[in-house]
């Protein structure tokens, strides 16, 4: 009960303004529209769930301004953005959980020419800190993660259970990496030669900007030389693909199953949805979204939603997908017209 | 020899029917029709390989009722269904390799607050049990995996090794984790606020049914809040990944490389074949079929088999692809008439 | 310094010819074409990169043979494979950091039957070696390695962070894993049986030839029984899934995100490019090329380019495709038939 809100704190804690007070609980949990209790918060985000909402037994509701439907006893709060609202009660409710506890794990090995802060920072069991590596404070490095030579980890960073961060890659400040995930393994290079693959060696790093997330084991490779770089505040999913001396931008949003190949540039705010795959040494400007499986093959400008393989902007591939869905009609037309002329005039 | 079976303890073990006595040699291993020795049980589950059953030279070979081929020096013994008997045989033999010897190995981390039964668990080197979490009675954890904060794990479950569980997820009785698999990531959910995309608490978790397996390195991430659920006996094959709040049937199927976004449902009996890719929020019914690289924008009927992207039913993308192949010759006709109304009445 | 090269020096590293001497200046590093100063050596191996070439200010630039053009101050090399040489050059530079320095860290865990010479073999912190395992000579485990028991690793082998190899899988000499891949987790394989998925058990192995890389989290599933096959001087990206008992050729290359489905064989020089999907027990010939993206549903020729989905040869792909883009036209031209006939004579 320690984290119960009333309605009115609930609506000063998200900023919002009060649409119906609804019974009055007291508010100690977090549930979706279907699941929630006459306790519990939920939100309105997406006018799917509307049928949900319009029967939904929740304490209380935060909704889009202009919203005053739903059952009588649902309190309604309003907010310009329900969902970042709702986030925001959520982190309210989690937010004992989230609370850094420093300290290094008498199993954890941590090199002695590491740079660790063991006041301000945390080290879970068997996560391996290599020689000259560098934890900013307040970071927490997860169980049997293994953190390589001369890495450099930023600030109120959270490296998850058995992620793998290889020598000297450079991170900035509070980016998470979730469990598995691979940074700085070699660049996939090979030079042919007398019938056999040689390998060429990659010895530049990573470096991932400060607000970034790396979802579940999603790879990303070390530059041949230089580095591949994954700009300020960028998200990417789980299982993605990132290859040697890519340059992402600024905010962008990579989805799953996603494969970007070697050299390949991407503006800032680049939006590349799932399983989408980007060939080598191609350029896609700010502000361009790519679609579901979309394989992009030559530079795409910004500002522009393509789709397709090739990419190609949304409207065309549309226009050209109907066309090929219309191909049985248009086979009975021309079956029509060579009927009418062949016969007798 | 101790594992040795005459072709009577074979017929017994499969509970099959001596068609033709072979050789009567013991038989002490399993190899394929192609590669096996006077000594060893084979089978035939799929016609491709009849030419390497008509010249096998092994001493068994387990078949559907009906067949009596093969050569005269070979056993043949009778069953529904050879694949399904041969497992049982394979089984025989690997009995003694898979007997668990239960123990804590002195370099597993096991926090004070788990419960774990020492005299019925194994829990290998490098393993991090953190604080609070609950493994069934005859369960193994592999080396180096990692149990997060108040996990529960059923019996008889197998986690393999540098698997990772995040704190509260639940799995039922026998589940196998292959290696690498991550259980419990946060969600990808961001709101966009002021040109940044701010996470959104992932404080949900992921719910496993009992006999459900999940492959290699595939990733099943935590509900937003609420649960993301994989149903009883369904089956993921490797690097497969699943979204927050996705909820899968029972029995399902779920092939290699595919991804399913946030808040899909699938229903029961479902086969999604490998790199199949599903858009959030929609519905799939019971027992569909999604063949290869299937693309799913909206609700699919259950009892139907899908092709094609956007998804629509075999047999329909399949007629659309023909009529796609035959474009050439639909040109060719136009020409035809073309110049059929251009000749002079 | 140590390391520093004069052009003549770096002439005979690479087995090149003097184009142009340049400044003279001592070579002490390396760059791309772009970020090179004066005493940074660089390579042109790519048209692409002609502009960074003309402007550059590397202090030696690798060429092809017939190059002369460039900035004055800029000594060039040319040689037969620029790419080749240049790599040549970065493992001169990378010399003293690759030097293995052999020993068990306190921390590693290595079953007393396991079969280690502490004199050659370095073993990292968490390294879990189990029963019967066995390290060849000047092989490196990373840490938090999984070597499972009976495992046979050659010479020279360097399996990073976090990798795991289940039981019984043998790996060849010079064998690369980066961190993540999983060698050996089980075949996707279930019979079904009274409405549920039996598991089949999965007892063959993974054998893996010499000069064979693996790119980080990649799954490589072991056989049924017999084994799944790597074959010598095979180089595999990230992220892709190989499945039980197929088997690769000699000297193939397969990028990022592929699955290969169960028994598929393919021969030697075989190249298949991202995303790739394979069917099972398909055969692909020696020297084939699948493009990103086919869709591998029978059996391919050798010596051949393939694209599509099902595969085509590239050409017929791409005839296909253009008549696909043309259909607007082609309706255009249907309608123009239709109103001259309709035209009254």
């Amino acid at each position: 009960m320690a984290f119960g809100l009333t309605l009115s704190e609930l609506v000063r804690l998200v900023d919002g303004a009060i649409v119906r007070s609804g019974s009055g609980c007291a508010l100690t949990g977090v549930a979706s529209l279907d699941a929630a209790a006459s306790r519990d918060i939920s939100f309105l985000g997406n006018e799917k769930y509307r049928n949900q909402f319009l029967t939904s037994k929740a304490g209380a509701v935060i909704v889009a301004h202009g919203e005053t439907g739903g059952p009588e006893a649902t309190g309604l709060v309003a907010v310009d953005n329900p969902s970042l609202a709702f986030s925001a009660v959520v982190r309210h409710f989690a937010a004992a959980a989230g609370l850094l506890t420093p300290g290094v794990h008498p199993q954890a090995v941590v090199d002695p020419t590491a740079l660790v802060d063991r006041k301000t920072v945390r080290i879970h069991a068997g996560a391996v800190i290599m020689a000259g590596a560098r934890i900013g404070d307040g970071s927490e490095i997860g169980p049997n993660a293994v953190i390589g030579e001369e890495v450099v980890i930023g600030r109120h960073c959270r490296i998850m259970a058995n992620v793998t961060i290889r020598e000297r890659c450079l991170l900035g400040d509070r980016v998470i990496l979730q469990p598995g995930c691979v940074i700085g393994a070699d660049g996939y290079g090979y030079a042919f030669h007398e019938g056999r693959h040689v390998k060429i060696d990659q010895v530049g790093t990573v470096e991932i900007g400060d607000d970034v997330e790396i979802g579940a084991n999603t790879t990303i490779d070390r530059a041949r030389f230089g580095k591949t770089v994954i700009g300020e505040g960028t998200k990417i999913d789980n299982l993605v693909q990132i290859a040697h001396n890519v340059v992402i931008g600024k905010h962008c949003l990579i989805v799953a199953l996603t494969g970007i190949s070697g050299s390949a540039q991407l503006g800032d705010y680049v939006t590349v949805a799932g399983q989408v795959g980007i060939v080598g040494h191609v350029t896609i400007g700010d502000k361009a979204t790519l679609t579901g499986r979309t394989g992009v093959t030559a530079n795409l400008a910004g500002d522009e939603t393509y789709a397709g393989k090739p990419a190609q902007p949304l409207r065309e591939d549309l226009k050209l997908q109907a066309h090929v869905r219309r191909l049985p009609k248009l086979i009975e037309r021309v079956k029509a017209l060579e009927i009418a002329l062949r016969q007798p005039p």
